[in-house]
């Protein structure tokens, strides 16, 4: 269903241009090298606007967010909108501390965001204006079960009709939302959860695959998380075949998207429509 | 005898937050979440204080310190210190520039600090105020012998008593002292000293064991080094094996912590106490 | 022929003053340790000159160049050119944004730059002043072939006239040329393109090599070239073995620069001079 999507990144290489958190950065960009995509980290307000104008998506992640990146991000998104170029914001921490939260309700208000994806609380966050996000991870409380996911999709589908973006909520289970419809997706493995930059990396991933499909958001980004949560399944594997742990899983994960086409995530991924 | 240590890590997940540098923050998030904890890196400002106040200690690394983010670490130092947070300070390269060594003078200075680890020379220049650091690695007249570790376990009580903080030398021979013991570990293997990051990884990893064993900081310091000497070991094990390099050393490491557990350090755990 | 220069770098462990981009640094830490070398990453203006003294080289990166580390950059290099060590520039992205190109032309008309080594696209904006990147990789049109290796070394030559320093243009197949003489060097595996990082990891090679061999730039840059092509072709061999990808890949490259020697160096190497 979603192979076409991924074929596309491979065909186009679109190049993202990535204002990103310096933690998993170099993830972030062999990720997207490894879907078939181009990064190209630029976070100076010198020149954000001019990186942008030759990428064919914006990346913004406020991991490491400073009051020097924050004017950066809010330049480029500007600039990358004005050109109709998707904008995927993964707002990290968002609603850990006032300064996480006021951002990104700034990139809300002031640039035309295509997609967000966070956890639950961080979504939350945005949803009610009040955190309670536990550091970068979400709160048990907030997680997406079985019983809740009606709910999860309803916020979702409200979220996504007051920003007019696609919204991801990513856990245990995914939900990929936009005003009419939701995508569940149910692959991955709890191991992503135990290593850093998955969520960064997927965000990452999101923004390639909405820039080489640029007329099918939602589906781009279901796509996107589809994707990410079967490299997670396949890298896990060579993690028990080969007696690893979490720092092997990390490169495991980015091996395996390197490996991925359009076949195989078409006959791996696990989704349903609501 | 420090099974337990790392046990508490594991059940409490506690929160660090880090304010570290550019090269190794990625190896530190994973092996943070490796051993146990949860990491959030945060440098900014206008978000420091309320970030440690959510979590459970303060990781303060210099090794790329600005002027942007050694007031950060000031702030953030303060008030953690004020919530009764472990803080533990690795001081890079103190002794390499006057910008490192004062920095790390006044961080001494203004905020209490719980443990302070860094290698010979560094440690050196906290005690004499003079540094003979080549880079930010120990200059090899400083390093630790066994003819020398009076010497050396000298040094650090003084420097404990004066700082009021538990004081790690580490190196072929590692030393965790506060005013009353010294704890000598020979953990470790000389390849560690091959890779970028070991040291801003334990003082990490010192970190978090501090976070969850807050009455016993000297022996969460000596746990914590005693853990990562053998995480050294066994993927140095795994290196042989595989005929593989220091990067994959280096990804081993933070895997052989993901698996490790209290009981698997209470045997491997090479430590005497004088 | 080259083996020589190689053990040099392990004989007198060189320290390399770092000014990188943050997406790649702690890799190139990495491989500037496993050829044989000491990296130490320094950025703030209030310590540039002095680090830069206690070191024997200067490495230059502007990946994620801002209006800080720009300042510093300056200042590092006219402190190292001053001393008289090797200066070593990769322009990255140089012709992607004016802040770049700029940039660069400022560091090569106020230092005294000893090597600088870029991709096609970045190496011939230098030449010309006018850009074609395509983000941070090599625009195809650009990309040296058999048909065009006159044309690539006569515009090496002349940039090395130009700036009084050696230039090396490396892609598929990579030139090293000073104004007397070119190295043509075959080296390498075209899946080293689809990783971040190889590029500033060379040039970081590059400085450790001229570090140890100051009396002959032009032959310790071609032959850094050479290892870290060799490096790639034989990680290449361990990621068909391990049915990996390319994360793996990256570790395999720093791991085959660790384990490489001098001998290794001198029977794989693919060179020629004209």
């Amino acid at each position: 269903m979603f192979g076409y999507i991924m074929e596309n990144v491979k065909i186009k290489t679109p190049l993202v241009h990535c204002i990103s958190n310096y933690v998993t950065v170099n993830d972030c960009a062999n990720i997207i090298m490894a879907c078939g995509g181009a990064p190209i980290m630029a976070d100076d307000q010198n020149e954000v606007e001019e990186i942008s104008s030759i990428c064919d998506a914006l990346y913004i992640n406020i991991g490491t967010l400073n009051e020097r990146t924050i004017a950066s991000m809010l330049k480029a998104g500007k600039k990358a909108a004005q050109l109709n170029h998707p904008v995927v914001l993964d707002p990290v921490g968002a609603g850990a501390s006032s300064l996480r939260t006021t951002t990104t309700f700034n990139l809300l208000e002031q640039v035309d965001i295509s997609v967000i994806r966070g956890n639950a609380s961080e979504i939350k966050t945005l949803s009610s204006g009040i955190g309670t996000t536990k550091g970068v991870d979400a709160d048990v409380s907030d997680s997406i079960t079985e019983e809740r996911l009606g709910d999860a999709i309803r916020l979702a589908q409200q979220l996504s009709r007051k920003n007019a973006a696609v919204i991801a909520i990513t856990g245990a289970i995914d939900i990929v939302a936009d005003s009419d419809k939701a995508y569940i997706i149910r692959n991955g493995h709890p191991l992503m959860s135990k290593i850093t930059g998955t969520g960064c990396m997927l965000t990452a991933v999101i923004a390639a695959f909405c820039a080489a499909n640029k007329e099918q958001l939602t589906e781009a980004a279901a796509a996107a998380v589809c994707v990410m949560g079967l490299c997670g399944e396949l890298a896990h594997a060579r993690v028990l075949k080969n007696d690893a742990g979490i720092s092997s899983y990390s490169t495991y994960i980015i091996d395996e998207m390197s490996k991925m086409n359009g076949q195989t995530l078409q006959e791996g991924m696990k989704i349903e429509v609501k």
